[in-house]
């Protein structure tokens, strides 16, 4: 099963490619700060299907919302949140969500984990030589493996 | 200059197509209720582009987001605001944004104006029979008329 993670954002979104315990791809797709938030959303759009349409995912993993922080950025992510789900249902492709609590805890075991606890997880759990950069990335990927895990067991 | 003004919603989101004070169209998307959120966004995305390709706006006027009440239906509603703010950008028409209190303000002088007073004066204003239905139409009509007088002052 190959399970694309996504971690949402307007200006950095991370995307990871997982399949058994590999990671296939990871990276970010960045928009031009300061751009008006339509063009913003549209080069996000058009990075994330170039993205789905050459990895041909089986599932999307995405990190859900939560407003703890701020609720400016909150806007903004749902913004994008509404970009990546809109790409997946036009490729077929089934979303799954988990809360970076589920995420955390499935990887540490540690609900309230630290970031750098979660990165080293997902290195060790991918196989990979460093921490995976930049966070937004290493964040998609261990939605990925969040999901992979879930799966597993259920 | 023809406004297409739009009230962002998952379940319901209203339009209104206004030009020269006449309301060219009004009505609302809507969605499948208890559909996966992927789905409706699309259904959303779908019905928007089909809006704008027949309406073919000047400008796309929009009623900016404020979570003042419930933050759960906040997420949907910004999620939903990606998807009009995207199908804006692909059709290259320019997006205005107006927060609610600047919408009650230029139709009724009163930022804290009810949603009755502001129905009234959509009505009174495109010399429409009755106050427009649903509620989500008239906020639409509220929004492109609110850029209309915008524009004339600016």
């Amino acid at each position: 099963m190959k399970i694309l993670g996504i971690d949402p954002g307007i200006g950095i979104c991370g995307f990871g490619l997982v399949e058994n315990d590999q990671a296939l791809d990871f990276g970010v797709v960045t928009t031009v700060i300061g751009a008006p938030l339509p063009a913003r959303l549209k080069e996000l759009f058009e990075g994330l299907t170039e993205i789905v349409e050459t990895s041909k995912p089986d599932v999307i993993s995405v990190e859900k919302l939560f407003f703890s922080k701020n609720i400016t950025t909150g806007i903004s992510v749902a913004e994008a949140r509404g970009i990546v789900l809109l790409v997946a249902e036009q490729h077929n492709v089934p979303v799954f969500e988990y809360t970076p609590n589920e995420i955390k805890k499935t990887l540490t075991g540690y609900g309230s984990a630290k970031k750098g606890q979660v990165q080293d997880m997902v290195k060790l759990h991918l196989n990979l030589d460093a921490r995976p950069k930049p966070d937004d990335a290493a964040d998609a990927l261990a939605a990925a493996i969040t999901h992979g895990l879930m799966a597993k067991i259920s």
